[in-house]
């Protein structure tokens, strides 16, 4: 059971970058299940139903968010109908949506788990705690758990990979749009990397206009942060291996596409 | 001209690393020259003398340090003797030891400075105006300059590197104690990378005993972090390959030696 | 029904203007009910069995504590034992002591909470909801509902008395060690205070060595925060009158000693 | 030589508080220079050129700002020309506008200065070697030096405060919008109060609609603070006797106006 999760995707740029390899990916490496973290899909903040409407029809079986889960207010309007949309679970009870969900792909139940980190980030519930009582929940139907931790601090998130080691399927870390190098197998069989990266403008800052970016740190003023509309990209990715049965992992690679590194058909 | 950096070596299990791999390292790449972070070398703390001199006698030129550097208070009575060793150059005008350093290496001037991050970090003076005013002083003397930019933050490190694409040879980050896989060449010949990665324990998190990592995130509670004594570790380092007369990086290479990714001589 | 509560006391000063003081306060006000905030008490960290001890028998009833809670180690050895005092009610489950306690005075039933803040604070859960819960279980007991809000930030702890507004008798705010000049009832009858005070060292800075403090502030540098051994001293504290019956209160008054404010037994 | 100081004046409730009450506290007390803090006059967020102009006409001769500064994208229009207008003086070279003010007021002249804190706040340069800087060239013309210190953590205020004590006449924070209790003489001549408070709605946080904080501190969700259009309201504000030769402070008082502390003209 190969499943490929595609990091952040910022803006058009990074929606393009979906249409154009997501195809290409899964000719390649044929994943049985695909995951796309969309928090910053609508210009960067955000997304809306048609992006996540068009992030299915490309393909995607479930959409993670993150901290920017809110930041289109359209979310508000159909996150209820969003069935095959998660939001990260240990925001306080009430809050609309969902942050887990049960998908079967061929008589396989694959559970996704969508977490948020407290450091450096607003206070939220206990991360380690919702994971418990989640899994918990899972574990009733599945041995396939997936989950994408959405956090700023480094020790938080290798925090959390072993925390959930060996009771889950993979950990991965989403948010500081940088592909981290630490892909690995935990000792209990849990695939971990601290970050998947980010898909969108690569001559940008985090995906953003870098001008723009650079102002704000040079000037302590505010800044309308944009996506630039124009210029190279990148897509970031992990393509992780599942043993069906005991729901342990068996590898993790990771992927990146860009003018570096181009894609590769073999 | 080849630089060598070593990323933050945590304890006597980092500097056990450097002791066994950084002669063989030397041997396979032939670096003209090696930078070591050693904000954590001692017991994940600061550093001291001792350890100081051990790094230049294992081969290294320069050792930079970080937001640890003041942790083992001995500091306070080598820093100012300490010829090869800098700390981040925008701590306030007073504080002791030097932010840029010049070393000659076969006639070759290479500029060596340290900065840190404000991002999730205490205020310090601006890291960007200080380097700018640090490398208008180093190009009086060399084209040579290498950066390590101590931070927390994704986008203040991919900030501070397109701020000096095309004026210094290299900024490398370091800080998050994660390898990240965004090394390469910026437009105008910088090589950049956002974190080279810890050197030490590799089961731990962050270098760190893990189960007194997760206790504080568990509990709240204050613990007493710890290096591991034993189990499996870790080193991280990257490769710059310079033009020594235009100052212009044509390589950067990431170097991460554990037992998922053994050492190998060629 | 009068409650007397003494702000954060801070290390032998504090305790010192608590012997002098607390009984001339008794003696002038009358109070039912007394509690201290001791979360600064031993040497400016945390508090001891004994200083504990020593608080009861200079006639608190209660001792609540904050974020320094924790901070002498010696708490885990007697915190079980220690019958009055509470700690913030929204750690994590499993923390050691309780943040809720009931005590009869006279026939009278009083509910004590202790909460603590997040903006600017690490992560705990919600104190909100852990208000909701706890108020619910005393409201089956008791009325008069105290309680102390250890907080940082201005803007949480008015929400928090706007959001108990009717539910408890006070709302009293801790931790910034700065007297606060909005105390008042609140339209539904809850008495409110952003901060009440520190009981301390009156020419240092929150109550420690002012040297120290500004060389940390003018520095960066780690310093070793120290409560000066003489010198003028202060104490905080806010008197509160409650409707016996209902748990509304009728006033809410500061009281501020120190040279610039003497103290005068009319 | 007395000033005046009104502190954050939130939206229209604060300005018709300060139409309403300054005229009223001119006649009461008679000083000779008013300075109000602007920095959430427009709606909360910033400030416009007509509103800073009708402070003028109120008769304001200075007006101080915050981090609020920039809020109103106007700012950027008029600051050029906003000759009695300073926002804080340690935003980097470059800023727009000014942070230091002399006003002549009947021969005898005047410094203002505004500065801004790093504490839980973005990181700006230095406030203290900055106002080491500007008192230096303000000392050139006058003893008479007043500073408003916009800043969150009441231990950087108590610090700046006692950096400060014998150099200036007032040090006033602002920024929290509570008024503290504070309000002092310090051991060599310098007035000093941790903050002044809010000018504006007396039953919002802040200054801010509750229900909406509320709903923030609840949910975690975006929300879009709100200055109540109706409901009671308050002035918060400071006078301060100065000796006009040696620019020593005599007194630092207190003013609150609100339901609960109703203005009486004597
Ligand atoms: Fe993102
Ligand atoms: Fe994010
Ligand atoms: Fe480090
Ligand atoms: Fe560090
Ligand atoms: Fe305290
Ligand atoms: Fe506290
Ligand atoms: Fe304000
Ligand atoms: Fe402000």
């Amino acid at each position: 059971m190969k499943i490929l999760f595609v990091g952040d995707v910022v803006g058009s740029p990074g929606r393009d970058m979906v249409s154009e390899y997501l195809p290409k990916l899964k000719a390649k490496y044929r994943p049985q299940f695909t995951i796309i973290n969309g928090e910053n899909a609508a210009g960067g903040k955000g997304i809306t139903e048609k992006i996540y409407r068009g992030f299915l029809e490309k393909g995607a079986n479930v959409i993670t968010l993150g901290n920017h889960t809110w930041d289109n207010r359209e979310i508000f309007e159909f996150i209820d109908e969003a069935k095959y949309m998660i939001r990260p679970a240990n925001f306080p009870d009430g809050t609309p949506g969902k942050g887990l969900i049960f998908i079967n792909i061929n008589g396989v139940e694959i559970a996704v788990i969508n977490l948020q980190g407290r450091t450096f980030l607003p206070p939220l519930d206990d991360p380690f705690r919702k994971a418990d009582e989640l899994i918990n929940t899972a574990k009733a139907k599945t041995n396939i758990i997936f989950v994408d931790f959405h956090a700023e601090a480094t020790s938080e998130k290798q925090a959390m990979g072993w925390y959930l080691d060996g009771r889950v399927s993979a950990v991965v870390g989403t948010h500081t749009h940088v592909q981290t190098a630490d892909n690995r197998i935990l000792p209990k069989g849990t695939a971990y990397i601290t970050d998947v990266g980010m898909t969108g403008p690569y001559d940008g800052i985090l995906g953003m206009d870098r001008e723009v970016v650079l102002k704000r740190f040079l000037s302590s003023l505010p800044v309308r942060f944009e996506v630039p509309k124009t210029g190279r990209n990148q897509l970031s990715a992990c393509l992780i291996d599942i043993d069906q049965k005991t729901g342990i992992s068996k590898r993790i690679d990771t992927i990146l596409i860009n003018e570096d590194h181009p894609f590769m058909m073999d």
